[in-house]
């Protein structure tokens, strides 16, 4: 039996950093040895995540590169925006394999970083060294990788809905919508305000980001070009669902003319090939849809589809755990790829449900 | 001073009737003097809406014709669909006006509406008489009708949000897509079972009638074609959120090709135009957008507006509640204006905020 | 007719002083013409509440005693903790009524303020002059009272279901247990952090202020032990449910011992005798319990009550919407008293239900 | 390596049934090989339970207890009210061990039962046999047994927070008192109506069975009575609050006098050493207090307690998830103690945070 792997969590405290550990402990692989946290620096792990009950004798340290390095073989980096760039360099110096759950690494020009994020990337020149860390999408390229960027929530939602559709060429590539609904621990448990404070939001529903202005946008369009072949341009829209889990995206496309070939059920057998293979995306029978509920907790995303005859545009419904599947299970399913375990390793629990 | 409009709720112990006793209270002008309930006959109001204050005399009657022409001068149909086609002809044989919540006279061709609510209309001769009750659309026609449809309540918001588009001809009719999101008490009190059970949809997002096939889209499509003048289809899907009250339908539409004039600004002083005199809907500064919880208990209709340059489309949002401006205070609204009442008449409260 | 008292909210963009503006606008003989919020200075309203559809012409100002006094016949006070203690004597001193929301003139004497409050009270001289604003117990002396001191939410809850049995002499005073659940915005608008983080707090239950250090504590005590004519001592637990509005408190006592008539039924005759002329009090039949949902949005309290024969010990049960009852509709319950209005103008809406 | 205990549920597609097909996925000493469901009969356990990820091969099966005997050695209860006590014989007599998570074992006197339940007992000759399933409180009879009672929801939360007061003999025992506050799936999925309805109890809280008529009640007190050596009686008032799930009971008892020794430090060691080597039960320290929250999705009760000094009354809140601890955990919990496993096995998982 080999030893465990040694697994630290950069930001531990956070919502996805709390979701690293949970599901971690349920790894038969790898043992958390490190976690750090600048709110709750030299607390207990408990004193951070109030529901944890595995690890409670880790206390939540200061980052420093150098005892990170030495405690650990493999790095989580969940913390605030803007730190992955400055401690990356060290730690893959220190030869340590790295899953970045911020936005650092995930844009490849970092003109366009600093476009959307309003800062200068520090790191360029490691952008090319990381990988994107979409598995259904790109799973060879992260079994070598050393650096992955973890994608964001809504764009896993979108990408796997309309991936196979753009792969196919089936599709008007200038008709993408993408309309994506959130539940609240998206935002993060360190803004506080009135946008997050129970009593404005609870019983509430409401858009932000509209109009082609959410950071997710260009990292939704670089994906699906990718895997279109050409530029493709989408409209995205966020919302604010008072819901703590969850994101459910529906995404509206014009199927370009052919012949025959474009009913549901050749769209579900498209589908159903595309994502042979992969684990974690499940479609729904035809006439059947998901809900974000089926999959809270759990690394699975669910898509629905539905060829709306009248208009010639086919109506793809992903369901996925924002903090599992659009976060920290997905990280560690790329960790899984990365170090050569079993891919589903860690990430087979069924939703807590209802 | 005239003596008060006596009133009727068939169907009160539903939430549309419940809502509409609820209102009434506050107008100056109506007595409340009939309500029947089929689930509650024989019952006082209380046992069927445990939140009233007001007509506490009142018994919950089973449905008379004779009696309710006895008793009132106006009628709201509150109850399930079907009902209205059988009870209207006898109700506006003995004078009384009537404004109808069901979907029962919304659909001015009889085979549109057997095709989408398979079942016979039996009263085809009197959807001439029936006026589609959108008063920021139909206002003229609504004020000298005897039966008055109210609409749907997804239809208002989707209707509202792209009608000055179809109006001023900047979109390309062939690109609608309205993506709503609807809370619980649309689904009605009556309806039980998994789908609306608590532990099931509490902390969930779910789409509904995926694919064109919600009975609200051929509605949509006939008062959005009576607006821009040409037939117009849409893609419409509804979805459900774990809230009690609010609609807030995220519609886009493709800008068609012209010299200027389609930025977010103009696009702002369009809707202020349109909406001119319409005191239930108010247009959003440009960068800000609605959110249900403003509106929630009131009939006013908030729209917020944004063009997406990259893709050269306009994402217009509606928000609205549901059961007031998408049911009882649209009705009244209607009432107010068939009785030469002020428009505004018991429908100036704010929002039940937070 | 009487020109329209003159009405001003200080602390206005509070949830306590939000839904003063949203009650205020159905009274008919009072005007609002003076607004202030630290927050919103120079704002419109409508920034500040953004559900509010009347009163749109106000600005929110900075408070001035001078302007405040020019601008208003009668002002609520509804700002932080101890802000009244410095206003109320100049506004006195120019002649307003006032009705301070706070607890800063809930306590008789003074020690007792600061031992539960941790701050000198500066005006001592003034908590003579001040009259507890719990219409059903002290309604002669709110009419021709200055200063009304607004009761605390859960003290309204508990006062309200305990009272005739004390009245009455039935139960043991040293019995006497509060449990009482409150719902999010109870805790305010400007309090933000991990205790009103909408991810931390929905979908989970807890208490607060556990053995008998919550301040409301003193307060029920010095009512029910004015109502009972002797030193009465509480245990009083609130907790919090994330739902927005409302306060369920569950009381029990021992019933003394005596010669019968000690059942449900006596006890329900007792409270509807008790409670008789209390329009806003109303006692569920034996064998009913009122839920929040009921009240929401009104200013009703619904009290249902139960004897356990096994155990001799009576259940009151009392539910009120902590913004309403438990603030602001209580507050101009008060007003109507001190003013001579009609207990009950502005104050007759139903429950916004579902 | 030993071959999995096989094991059976019936009743699969209720809550208590699927949360048992969620944990024993994780347990690695068992294999699920058998479940039952009227309502799912011949479809896959998907359908019945639609966030389960393992065991997707299973067809849920109407129950036979020959052929539940064939391919189980033990078997979980999880169906209606009364089905345990017909199909318990069967099952013994065929050596299967049981846990059953109904009420129909859990009172050792027959008419005790027929009292509160209203129906006859048709095995009470097994009574004796049943062994009352919590561990905290009962580890070794559990041990060799083989039909164990799993408890009740409330009875688990109320007794694990009481159970050292009485033990140690240090409260009045006439004093007890027990609010417990419940989420939305203790009422299980199958009884629909207004009750359950979502808009009818979102954004509402309520008590039920108040004035010691829930059937907890007996329960509670025959437990707590064979800790404390005598005959206690509660006053027991379950309410139901807007979350999916979750228990927290708030308990009071009036302390009796002694020597010194009372105070809340003095009562925090107390319970630290009543629940030494009990892994699921956790003491808060002193002025910490549980929520819900924190133990969401796990077998956890934590427990927290102050001295109210005014009153001399202790109070004690604890908190579990009514479908875990409160049902399919300690039936879990349970099969390991019977059938030597490790008392943690399968039952180690982290909350759903947040």
């Amino acid at each position: 039996m080999n030893p465990k792997l040694k697994v630290g969590i950069v930001g531990v405290s956070g919502y996805g950093g709390g979701e690293l550990a949970r599901l971690l402990a349920a790894h038969p692989d790898v043992e958390l040895t490190y976690v750090t946290s600048s709110t709750y620096t030299g607390q207990p792990l408990r004193a951070a995540l109030p529901g944890i009950t595995t690890s409670l004798e880790l206390t939540c340290e200061t980052f420093d590169a150098t005892i990170c390095a030495d405690h650990c073989d493999f790095v989580f980096l969940a913390g605030e925006a803007g730190l992955a760039m400055h401690v990356v360099p060290q730690l893959l110096e220190a030869g340590k394999k790295i899953v970045d759950l911020s936005a650092d690494f995930r844009l490849e020009d970092p003109n366009i970083y600093q476009e959307w994020y309003k800062a200068e990337h520090t790191a360029p020149h490691l952008l090319e060294d990381a990988v994107y860390g979409l598995p259904e999408i790109n799973r060879i390229a992260i079994e070598t990788a050393r650096l992955v960027a973890n994608p964001g929530c809504h764009v896993t939602a979108a990408v796997l809905a309309l991936a196979p559709l753009l792969d196919a060429k089936l599709v008007d590539t200038s008709s993408l919508i993408v309309n994506s609904l959130s539940g609240v621990s998206g935002a993060g448990r360190s803004k506080f305000g009135l946008d997050y404070h129970f009593a404005e939001i609870n019983e509430s529903i409401r858009p932000y980001g509209v109009g082609g202005v959410h950071r997710h946008t260009p990292e939704i369009e670089q994906t699906l070009s990718q895997i279109a072949g050409e530029p493709v341009t989408i409209s995205f829209t966020p919302h604010l669902v008072p819901v703590t889990r969850g994101i459910l995206a529906t995404t509206y496309a014009n199927l370009t003319p052919r012949d025959g070939g474009g009913g549901a059920s050749d769209l579900y057998e498209l589908y159903q090939d595309f994502y042979l293979g992969a684990w974690f995306v499940e479609i729904s029978e035809p006439g059947s849809f998901p809900a974000t509920k089926h999959v809270t907790g759990t690394n699975y995303c669910q898509i629905g589809l539905a060829v709306d005859e009248r208009t010639n545009r086919v109506v793809v419904i992903s369901a996925i755990d924002n903090l599992v599947k659009g976060a920290a299970g997905q990280a560690i399913q790329n960790m899984n790829l990365m170090c050569g375990f079993d891919e589903t390793a860690g990430l087979t629990l069924s939703a807590v449900w209802p």
